[in-house]
């Protein structure tokens, strides 16, 4: 399987695929095509989540007031619990996150 | 930290770097230039193992013959005692692996 084929159309907003996992890991493909996270919306997740960006362009904002901007190779790893939220994506190019989430 | 920068040097064989994990988890950068595994050697994991080409080509051969040509974006998630190994990876440019060590 190739990461970067195969994307799924537009128009139908973020699409989450399942790559691969067990009972404490979870392996997905993320595409993106300028979606963002609701305004005043934070992800505090229970599992670490390591974030890494293959195709196109996106900001990460924390609520300890980090702004990460990433683009192809950018990863970052999320501890649990650290309030994020995707700021924006880039709304001319797909996405394409690989995101594993684990027991920290 | 971008994955596609701040490689290792040449001449210093293949390079694995921690990026991320936890107690059941373990994430690497992989940077090949041109290693193989040994004739005659498979790698036989009691984890499994989730790999994904950032950048570079390979091949991975399998025990049961299956043979596996990666280019970017290229992953495979390979089941705990899949036995494996690198057949190739190519000299003439660094090959950037993610892999995922994971409980299945």
């Amino acid at each position: 399987m190739n990461l970067l084929c195969d994307l799924p159309p537009g128009g139908v907003g973020e699409v989450t695929e399942r790559l691969a996992g067990g009972a404490t890991v979870r392996i997905e493909r993320i595409v993106s095509r300028g979606e963002t996270s609701p305004d005043g919306f934070w992800y505090d997740q229970d599992e670490a989540e390591f974030v890494l960006v293959l195709s196109g362009a996106a900001r990460l904002q924390f609520a300890d007031r980090e702004v990460m901007s990433l683009g192809p190779g950018d990863c970052v790893d999320i501890a649990p619990h650290r309030r994020h939220r995707v700021d924006w994506t880039d709304p001319e190019q797909p996405t394409v996150w690989l995101a594993v989430f684990y027991r920290a």
